[in-house]
């Protein structure tokens, strides 16, 4: 058993005077004599104090920027600036080695493209600590608010066989023998033989097979990997993400928009109260971002005024035919500033018209409720106009869409209707509508890209700085 | 809004004589007055009594097994045999059908292998609804776990260029024309146009990533979908399933023990206190269950029993050395009763050599250590005999192998010889080497198959009834 005390425990600790064993990587290390030490536990180092006249001159050269270290001495209390305690060592060993010439991190700002060339080393920084850590906490809130409610966690498949949007764009999984494979009489690829016996994809959605449990267990929620195999290098897209997919038994729109609206106040809340250093620190980050930006440009909110925001006030609800009209009438679009001008009901809402609504005009969340039916996907509720759906989608600003959801058609025949007009193939999606044959009841859900929450609770900006090791088209890396 | 309250709520309700709706699924419909209503919130029914002189016969007649309805009326305390509370319907409203000829779960027993065939349905089961929520709760038991002891919940890649067992049946995941695949020069496959610009797979396990973030966070772990392409049609084997792997610096394999055993006492603990009725429908499923054996070949135990028994007992500890000593020495052994005889040290163990230990000698959990390094993997630390590695598996009664952990080898010369013996490219897995490069330290982790937890915690027999949707050669259904 190796024994070793935690920093984030010795940093808090108020008694003092004891003998001490802590390990970590060295941040940076003093004039001979002060050691930053950092085990990961927090974000804080601890202040080693080096006894440099009784340590060897070849451990002490020893001492670089991201070795690991095990020292032995008394806590006590600092009297330098910028600490409250130290440890006076005795000893100081070292685990592991990191030789300065060849180390990326040097004890610099270093700007976040470079460590994302090492992401497998950028953990070790401040901001990635904070960002990870929040991540984290993100995910257990989820878990916690679910729970807390009665929320049963299904994980659905990953490997699927079905195109739960209808949208194509999907990684095809295989153990096929690509270079020659089986084939049949007419010369295709003979999918009989692969793994599966057919053709199979990485999952876009948990939503279908989520439905199919809270048919029965009257609330449930997934929160797993899902794909897209689109083309799209941006700030804002994943090849491979994280999402996180309630759905509810007995529920309409707005016990949906009330759930949304509700969790994500509660995990908001949650960061801020168990990630108050993470949060302070990447608070300051952006402040420092910020005001490399022109004056006009740099918000009006600090990131931690604008998490507070978003607690203290009810997300604006509106409809898609609402917004339509206030979008006609922005200045950017009388002044042809929008690159999509808005001129007819119907227009899908672009990046540039969900920000005006958040960021200009109604400066909080949005919930933009009632889409046109032809935009939106076959299980979606016909409202009774016939011409819109129960869908919503929830724009917050820096982020654009974080939740889409929706009421879900429960009417059999409706629900058939809808897919030979959006060519789904009912065949394929038999299980589906066995949901609607036996009991069915109205039922809603939604679906939380978790790296666009985590961007927003951050303040970073990257969608790739938000997951450990981001998958984009051309790499794979680590 | 849809106003409903939850059956769980209500049965526990001490407030009577009030006006309630509940919403549900009808599990029985009795001399045309009792309804067995149930909502997914807990196992047990709601009694609904339907005024049948005042309802009309059309409702009635649609009153079936699987129908979803909507009941408004007063909450009563029941006179009747098996329930305290009762619902006395005002109104009754059917929100979806059931058609009693088409239905296929039936108020009667069905078999397990039948309820595979329609796992869109199975949920509506008991027997599934116990096993699911057993499943949520031992999965949200792992979080709690692991947060309050200052891990970081990392989500490691799950489509990935590198190999991390070093053993080969993967998934391969592509985005190219299988029709018509490009090709290189010499006619071979061209990656470099596939979607990463290389060929990429599903993994096997995120332990090497899990190890580049213990290095910077001390303390972490990964839970989430592994994959396995083995054509293996057993009881124990899926294609698809969820894994977690805990990785911790600073720590060598009794640390490593002790962190499992921890956890699986925790997680087991949490589904005592906390899924009391369904661990007593499942005891008393299985109870069942065994009736139909010979006395000879059932449990000593109950399913309670037995996991309370875990929770009272030190997991056996003894090194494979001694496991193969006990072997050698074993009645099967000598009576020849194995199918692979143990003769000599290195002889890899069998599922048949791991059950005699759990279940005949022991009689407990245990936990093997320190196996021939060559039947296991390169990242495992060499002891300092030289023959052996400092590995652990956990072997439980009626599963086996449920957790399967190392302490890694954290010297990068000994490393690296252990890649060349075992056939693993450097060069793809710089990256990992770096972690041995840059302030190394000892670090130790391991794996649990979470299906086969809850297997374990479930007393379920075949692993196909512990996951949602299983995945295995030849069926990727829903």
């Amino acid at each position: 058993m190796i024994s070793r005390e935690k920093i984030s425990d010795l940093l808090q600790s108020t008694t003092f005077d004891r003998e001490v064993t802590v390990m970590g990587w060295v941040r940076t290390f003093r004039n001979n004599q002060f050691i930053a030490l950092n085990d990961g536990s927090c974000m804080g180092n601890l202040q080693v104090v080096v006894d440099f006249n009784n340590t060897d001159d070849a451990i002490l050269k020893r001492i670089n920027t991201g070795a690991a270290i095990k020292a032995t001495g008394q806590l006590v209390e600092s009297l330098g600036k910028g600490q409250t305690v130290e440890v006076k060592a005795t000893s100081v060993e070292i685990l592991g080695d990191s030789d300065p010439e060849k180390f990326p991190l040097q004890p610099k700002k270093h700007s976040l493209e470079f460590l994302r060339e090492i992401a497998h080393l950028r953990f070790r920084t401040n901001t990635f600590n904070a960002v990870f850590k929040l991540r984290h906490a993100l995910a257990f809130a989820i878990h916690q608010f679910f729970n807390e409610r009665g929320f049963v966690y299904m994980h659905t498949p990953i490997i699927t066989a079905s195109d739960a949007e209808g949208a194509g764009e999907m990684f095809k999984v295989t153990t096929l023998d690509l270079d020659n494979p089986p084939k049949t009489e007419n010369g295709a690829i003979n999918y009989a033989e692969d793994f599966f016996g057919r053709a199979t994809n990485l999952t876009v959605s948990g939503q279908l097979e989520g439905e199919l449990a809270a048919m029965a267990f009257g609330q449930i929620y997934t929160f797993g990997p899902t794909f897209r195999a689109e083309n799209s290098n941006t700030t804002r897209h994943l090849a491979e993400f994280w999402m996180m997919e309630p759905e509810i038994a007995f529920a309409d729109l707005e016990d949906n928009m009330n759930l949304a609206e509700d969790m994500l106040k509660f995990v908001i809340k949650y960061a801020l109260e168990n990630c108050k250093e993470e949060l302070e620190f990447l608070n300051n980050r952006l402040l420092e971002e910020e005001k490399q930006k022109p004056q006009q440009e740099r918000s009006e909110l600090s990131l931690i005024e604008k998490l507070n925001f978003c607690l203290s006030n009810d997300f604006e609800r509106i409809t898609y035919t609402e917004a339509i009209n206030i979008l006609k009438a922005s200045k950017p679009n009388q002044k042809k500033q929008f690159k999509y001008l808005i001129d007819s009901w119907g227009a899908d809402l672009q990046s540039e018209h969900e920000r005006y609504l958040v960021e200009k005009h109604f400066k909080k969340p949005v919930i933009l409720t009632d889409y046109p039916k032809d935009i939106k996907s076959f299980y979606m509720r016909l409202n009774d106009d016939g011409k819109t759906v129960a869908a919503m989608d929830i724009l917050f600003p820096g982020i654009g869409e974080i939740v889409g959801g929706s009421q879900r058609e429960e009417r059999l025949d409706i629900l058939k209707e809808r897919m030979v007009e959006m060519h789904v193939p009912q065949d394929e999606l038999s299980w589906y509508l066995d949901t609607r044959r036996f009991g069915s009841a109205p039922h809603a859900g939604f679906g939380l890209g978790f790296e666009r929450l985590v961007l927003f609770v951050s303040g970073m900006t990257n969608i790739r700085d938000v997951i450990a090791f981001p998958r984009f088209p051309k790499s794979a890396e680590f």
